[in-house]
């Protein structure tokens, strides 16, 4: 202990390190957690093509939206070049209406095996699409302004950061625009997603209602070869059930040249008001509106937005009987009953009130998510209670790094400081135990998919508190 | 180390415990964080009223505004009851044009010497005074919606909690409207006091100029005989001079029976537009939105109100130069030169950019308030490398939780994690060496003023995360 003294001693400048990581862990020296930060670091070089992070090599070597968004949060911490060219890169396939893309194709990389690829999607058909570089024509959750946010408040050079925010404010703008003024046809502040692909949770148990009512004829059947299950084993993928459908609405969307008039008039078969897409497009108005206010400019739209999906969220969203949040089935015209990992993501954009908020903690603090005395792996993505999880199958049940830490976040502002303490432990943990996954067994902690994920060795550099530790080295 | 192993490990749940912050402190074991926790209760325990919680005994034996909310915050980690009675308490005297009052007068204690007491002021002279309980005649800072928040946020008991907000809602509303319709005559968006104590930094070297302007006549001199000096030592309290003025100042409001026109009209000698105010007050909208829309009522106003308070700290309180926010003189029409430590806090309300920022941070990083590689004991009051810095004098130098806490907490969303967690560490060293003071000195670490002080008591149970401590030993 130390004794009351005069003199202020230089102890508690050095204590501001990873000691404090390594004691909790149980580390015995500080060796082990900056191997860690170089083994995370040493995945976003692998996985660095100089102009952007390819999610892994091999299975995913394009551009992915809420990927890059991740991985620049991380890079904010000790790359911020990286993190600006990552974020520059991705908003040179936005779309004319706005519509950030949920791929930007590598046109550097002409020989890797993706499917669908370039020749399939064939987005050259709409008008909106950009010539170059090539893309998909679906998007994917919306991250970025929070992406910039962190990027902003971490950055090294704030001057380079604020130019970079001048530069894509607008563009992040335009990306919402998009999103109130083309998926949400009644007005009802809620936007609709029309791919499993586009709530970046593809194959989640959630969306296995509305799949299964999609009754393709023999006819309707695409044409096509998966090469997902060339780079990992087909039992951690999504099912061919599955990808029939998602082909099939790529293909729908393709007939339509991508117009989303005409997709929603048709009646498109996927058209699902996902609660975590809106809760992270609630959450990214509210820091497009902390950017827009550092920019000298009108911020107060966005909070209005902000207000408005919220409101709607609450009212459309929440599942009163089992005290979650879930999404909403427009083609159906019906609630979703599964219970995702998503359903406390509301959390993250402050959606839910106090009590509301405890009502998903006495969901979330139990065996069906993970029950703090249980001693469990992080939170699993699914209902583990239920017959639909899956603890190795891609978003049916593993352990996302990318939820854990939207959760743990989320619990900031709700007074749950020891579960969230112990999510970053678990991530820590777990990452420590089998390297930097895809995903997780919740069973186990085995990783499974690709390893050297880049989004899970970006958020293990941000919750750690990459900055602090660093800059006591530097000392 | 941990080694890679499927059986997860019984300690991962114990980790997340105190003794994270004992091991950084050097504490050898859990026993010291424990008893410093202890002892901060029992300071709260030992103030408490069973009404509302004093400062202080002796020297301040009523109930302060500002003092109160940052106690509230303390409670709200392990006696809800204790913090919605203090809120409520205080509420109680709220004015009928909204000013919630610096003093709620204890009617329960009448042998107390405090001076000026009742008799002074004599509030009754005003139509807007509640008759019952008696209060002061002037305000302090507006951080009544963020005690609020951080209470909903914090609370066991969330239903009962949201009840408090919905009876306070609507007074924290009137109170935030008293200050814009009845302190800002020239509609810039910002609020002035009209009195040094209005502030909450009675004697900052800030308010030198402005007092030293008022020149007063010998027959303008009041008559009254000071108490506070009888408490403590004299060396430690506002000259004679100040004190003079100070209580001039009270006999000009109640002269105009504390109508607020006639005191700005008749051209009070003493109207600022306080950094530290506007800026607390810039957030207090922000936290008041945020309370707003859990309980489903219009938050839109808030963050517009917000917003344009912070464009209006960043355009007129922004000293380019030296790169530090300043208090506005509004009847010299000048800007005030001095440089307090609450010229950062605007980082709290997320007013500056990061690159200006950046710009208080080369100024805070200095000799002049706390170097970090300098083991300083955390960050002092007022510029130390200016001459009018007295290291034991109040506002005029000396360390101060509740500032601390505010930068402490203003610095999250600026990416300065290390700097964040060493004002915390000192917080807690200081604390553990010199007991829960007033203020300390930042030469030695000494305490001065009133021991037991309250805040200082509430404020460490906060920023050490006293849940997640509490919450592991009922495990």
């Amino acid at each position: 202990m130390i004794t009351a003294s005069n003199d202020y001693p230089k102890e508690i400048v050095l204590m501001a390190s990873n000691e404090e990581t390594d004691h909790i862990l149980g580390f015995e020296s500080s060796t082990d957690i900056k191997k860690l930060i170089k083994q995370a670091k040493e995945v976003l070089d692998k996985n660095w093509t100089g102009k952007f992070t390819k999610p892994t090599s091999g299975l995913y070597p394009h551009q992915w939206s809420w990927d890059s968004c991740f991985i620049a949060i991380g890079y904010a911490h000790y790359n911020q070049e990286r993190a600006e060219k990552e974020l520059r890169h991705l908003f040179s396939g936005q779309w004319n209406n706005g519509m950030v893309p949920q791929i930007v194709f590598n046109s550097d990389d002409e020989d890797t095996d993706y499917f669908p690829g370039t020749d399939f999607w064939q987005t050259s058909c709409s008008p909106n699409a950009p010539g170059e570089p090539d893309t998909s024509g679906i998007c994917q959750p919306p991250v970025h302004a929070t992406a910039l946010l962190l990027l902003l408040e971490n950055a090294k050079d704030a001057e380079k950061a604020e130019r970079l925010a001048r530069e894509l404010f607008p563009k992040i703008k335009a990306w919402h625009d998009y999103l109130y003024r083309e998926r949400d046809p009644l007005n009802e502040d809620l936007v609709y997603v029309r791919h499993p692909w586009e709530s970046g949770q593809d194959n989640s148990p959630v969306w296995d209602q509305v799949l299964k009512r999609m009754d393709l004829e023999e006819q309707d059947k695409p044409d096509y070869e998966r090469t997902d299950t060339k780079h990992v084993d087909t039992a951690v993928r999504p099912t061919d059930f599955s990808y029939d459908r998602y082909i099939y609405l790529v293909n729908y969307f393709r007939d339509r040249n991508y117009d989303e008039n005409e997709i929603y008039r048709d009646g498109c078969p996927f058209l699902v008001q996902d609660i975590l897409f809106n809760s992270l497009l609630c959450r990214a108005n509210r820091d497009l509106a902390r950017i827009a206010g550092w920019l000298g400019k009108d911020a107060l739209p966005f909070h209005e937005r902000a207000l408005k999906t919220a409101k709607a969220v609450n009212n459309k969203l929440w599942d009163e009987e089992d005290g979650i949040y879930i999404s909403y089935d427009l083609r159906a015209d019906q609630h979703i009953s599964g219970h995702s990992l998503a359903g406390f993501l509301p959390l993250y954009a402050h959606i839910p009130s106090p009590s509301r908020a405890r009502r998903l903690f006495d969901y979330l603090d139990t065996g069906s998510f993970c029950e703090l005395d249980e001693s469990c792996f992080a939170i699993p993505t699914y209902d583990r209670r239920r017959e639909e999880y899956t603890p190795k199958k891609y978003w049916r049940g593993p352990i996302w790094i990318n939820l854990n830490w939207l959760l743990y976040h989320g619990l900031t502002n709700y007074g749950r400081q020891r579960y969230q303490h112990y999510i970053k432990q678990s991530i820590i943990y777990l990452i420590n135990m089998s390297g930097f996954y895809e995903y997780y067994s919740p069973e186990n902690g085995d990783g499974y998919g690709s390893k050297d994920f880049s989004w899970s060795a970006a958020l293990f550099l941000d919750i750690i508190g990459l900055k602090r530790i660093e800059l006591k080295d530097e000392m």
